[in-house]
């Protein structure tokens, strides 16, 4: 569920008289995300998201959050777009949170993935990769690799509780992830540059197997673009019961390389990439799984969906793994 | 949150063909409600409501819900109304719980109650009683006083861990509740029908201080109309500290009798239904309280909200005591 702080009806209409978006005409929670507070707002003009910005998102980072969803849609990514007030501001404060309008997007998050999003799914994300390339402010990936052994660091103590011998397999793990991460100095052949870092499918919108739009772009950052899809591998050729679907990966790269072609490097780095991907996800599910109180919210996400995905990479040599 | 089980898109496509509503568009979950799973769906026809009935809900009573709502439609209230496939069902299977579609309501319902609300409630209240008149199938109300001493004994094991001394407390105001509650035989002074049972302002749409929908019908059954107003008394004229506000209660009274006269009986049991009420929606938080697993999507209400509202009842002796 994701509406951790709710707004009064007096609140919200003296928020609402600050846009010129028309007269209220519904205002609901949205149950979807686990970050942030989402209501979908309907006035008499048409349909918009309320987000009020949790605690987990750093508020001086929301202007190049917000720049990027801006520049972005102005490229022709369909994505959310921050609505200005009357003075021209989009960001705001509601309830005592950080708080922005953004436009509506239409279509369904894919519950159950199929083949048939692979392809399209690859080509927003290169799509995403090429419009990014003209926003320049950086914005540092703050759970890349320097983050993560303060990560595990951090849950040592619980790690076994989850799975017996679970800090040991990932300390091994590191040793062959951390040696072998690209260096961070630009490199033509592993272009760096604005990604989304979170598209898992409840972030790709879709109608008639097309994308119909791209959201949540709060962990966004500059990294390697090579870590999206990485990152797209993980999030979206794993089935159920752990198997890699390498029809769906095969798909997602068709995709990505029908709007940009990777590089040589970028296809021999993506093993190491994604290995490093499921790690994070590994890590951070890890720490919220042990760390969130019973009566919380949201339930933790289960970490070990994303070890079977860590020894699938692990075992994987080439980009040939991934159906190329 | 209100999304246990989730519709995989496959479901749902298979699932709207069997209506004649147009394409999907989006779908979303609705963060509010706890009882069953809510989803925000719109279609090129326009905007819907999709709910899946969970573990509460008797799927035998669900034909009495959908035709109460129909009903009050078509007798001007405004409140979702079934929609119907093209072979005339409304009430259906999807994720293999009982489903249906119901028209979307504009509004917003109020987090903060002003006086300015309880007007409009009241009658509004009293519309839907007037309407419910000519809806002949009874509902016997499963949470009435015959249950509440059996939920009470489901839970003396807790009671005490939740306050010291809170059974022998339940336990002493039954004794003024139970020997002075309305006998179940036909009373004109005191007339039974249709009532909502669950009135709270999360289930009441407001626009511009007009009630603009009414909603949630699934606790709806056949008791003594006042009773709904005694429930109101309880959900409405609180102050989050506890304390009655008792303008709140008479703008309530004084806007149900704009509608429809209450009855020398009806205000003089008002008391001892307010008491019930509030014994009521005590019994199920602390039975919910007590029951919740720690890992569970809901956040149990805490009970003693309502403790405060039963002392107050009972120690108000007459309807002057809610403003009248």
């Amino acid at each position: 569920m994701a509406v951790y702080t709710d707004v009064s009806d007096e609140a919200l209409a003296a928020f609402l008289a600050d846009y010129a978006i028309g007269e209220l005409v519904s205002f609901r929670g949205i149950a979807e995300g686990v970050e942030n507070s989402n209501f979908q707002l309907r006035t008499t003009q048409g349909d918009f998201i309320l987000t009020l910005y949790e605690k987990r998102v750093n508020v001086q980072e929301l202007p190049w959050f917000l720049g990027l969803m801006q520049h972005l849609a102005t490229e022709g990514v369909t994505c959310p777009q921050p609505v200005a007030d009357k003075t021209g501001e989009t960001l705001k404060i509601l309830a005592g949170r950080p708080a922005a309008i953004t436009t509506f997007l239409p279509g369904v998050w894919p519950r159950k993935v199929r083949g048939s999003h692979c392809r399209p799914l690859g080509q927003a994300l290169a799509q995403l990769h090429l419009a990014g390339r003209s926003y320049a402010p950086v914005r540092h990936n703050s759970l890349g690799p320097a983050a993560w052994v303060p990560l595990l660091n951090s849950c040592r103590s619980g790690a076994n509780t989850v799975l017996a011998g679970l800090e040991a397999e990932l300390d091994a793990a590191f040793a062959h992830i951390l040696p072998h991460w690209p260096g961070r100095e630009q490199n033509p052949e592993l272009p760096r540059g604005q990604i989304h870092a979170d598209l898992f499918p409840d972030n790709v919108f879709f109608l008639h197997d097309t994308v119909s739009g791209l959201i949540d772009f709060y962990f966004a950052c500059t990294d390697f673009l090579a870590y999206d899809i990485a990152i797209c591998l993980n999030a979206w050729c794993f089935e159920e019961d752990g198997a890699f679907n390498v029809t769906f990966a095969r798909q997602l790269l068709l995709g990505y390389q029908d709007v940009r072609a990777l590089t040589d490097a970028e296809l021999a780095a993506l093993p190491v990439l994604a290995r490093g991907a499921a790690m994070r996800f590994l890590l951070t599910r890890l720490y919220d799984w042990i760390n969130t109180p019973a009566d919380a919210l949201v339930t933790p996400k289960n970490p070990l969906d994303y070890l079977k995905r860590l020894r699938f990479h692990l075992a994987t040599e080439s980009v040939d793994g991934y159906g190329l």
